[in-house]
């Protein structure tokens, strides 16, 4: 399809081979790579959601108290409210890039909605890079306190026990990290977008 | 000044008293309002730093080997990496936001530039958001296991004993977040901005 090539418009060649409707309908470019990026949103929060759920892992632990008896003692994410506010944060993200989904493919439809869909957009993809990053960090500083202990306030680390945990929460800190920057480019490109319709 | 009231001029009266040049400058009445929220930023990030970089507090604590042996152990931010990726996100949201302070007090002053700085500022506005809420969420969390602890693996809380640390540890965060919120709307003014500009 030759509307592929509109991002190009700013220079067009003094043929007249480029029709004019083209750069009229210079959103459409936009709106696929939009509909791309919300699809790898949902996947990559579902993914997230999915690796920190089935993070649980068992292990037979020494008891303080006597040494020499081992009890099985499971690490789960619901140990931690920092990994509960992590699993719904991330929830809530992947509800919303369905419905968003559904929003960019209707405007690849019908372009006539572009523009309130765009400040919507713009509006929410901003409070949604905001729960993310947050329950990125607050998974990642407890993953981190989990990793490496801390030996100021005796903490210890438990990743040398529970190594399944925490490859399972790592993976999935990664993952939300990458639905983060994921919302960052989405909410830089409404805005992109809203500004070309300016200068145009 | 009268247009201060441009906002409302979508219902102009009917009579001449309302100048159509209030209506052209549209943008000023907003840019007032950012810079307001900037230099609110700008105190919001300043008095978390500062908060967070006093909290520092010194207290005798048992040993674990001779409990009848106090020895005076200090809490300070930068026992926990958490605290100092805190430091250093709000530090430089500190710094950007004179930046922006000056560039919106620039576009008061001239708007012929503002369409180029709103799109400077959505962009990077966003990107601040991801920094501070991630780093308040990081924060936020270690805070909590300090004032609650973790049965679970066997972290203890701090917070009985170091009150002053965890009194400034918490209003350092609540400041981190109103940091975010003040981004969240500031991300949420320039997206508006440009909406309004078009349907202008």
């Amino acid at each position: 399809m030759e509307t592929e090539y509109t991002g190009k418009s700013a220079v067009p060649p003094p043929t007249a081979e480029a029709p004019p409707v083209a750069a009229a309908k210079g959103t459409f470019n936009y709106s696929v790579v939009e509909v791309a990026l919300r699809v790898l949103l949902f996947a990559a929060t579902l993914s997230s959601v999915v690796v920190m759920v089935t993070s649980k892992q068992t292990e037979l632990v020494p008891v303080t108290s006597m040494p020499t008896v081992r009890v099985p003692i499971p690490a789960k994410f619901n140990h931690s409210p920092a990994f509960i506010y992590f699993i719904a944060a991330l929830s809530v993200t992947g509800l919303y890039s369905i419905i968003t989904i559904l929003a960019s493919v209707s405007v690849v439809l019908k372009p006539t909605y572009s523009k309130s869909f765009l400040l919507f957009f713009a509006f929410l993809d901003v409070v949604f890079v905001g729960i993310v990053a947050s329950a990125t960090g607050a998974a990642g500083a407890v993953a981190y306190i989990g990793l490496k202990g801390n030996s100021h306030v005796g903490w210890t680390k438990i990743c040398g026990v529970y190594d399944k945990f925490c490859r399972h929460i790592g993976s999935s800190v990664a993952l939300a990290l990458f639905a983060a920057i994921l919302l960052v480019l989405l909410s830089m490109m409404s805005a992109f977008t809203l500004y070309k319709k300016i200068r145009d």
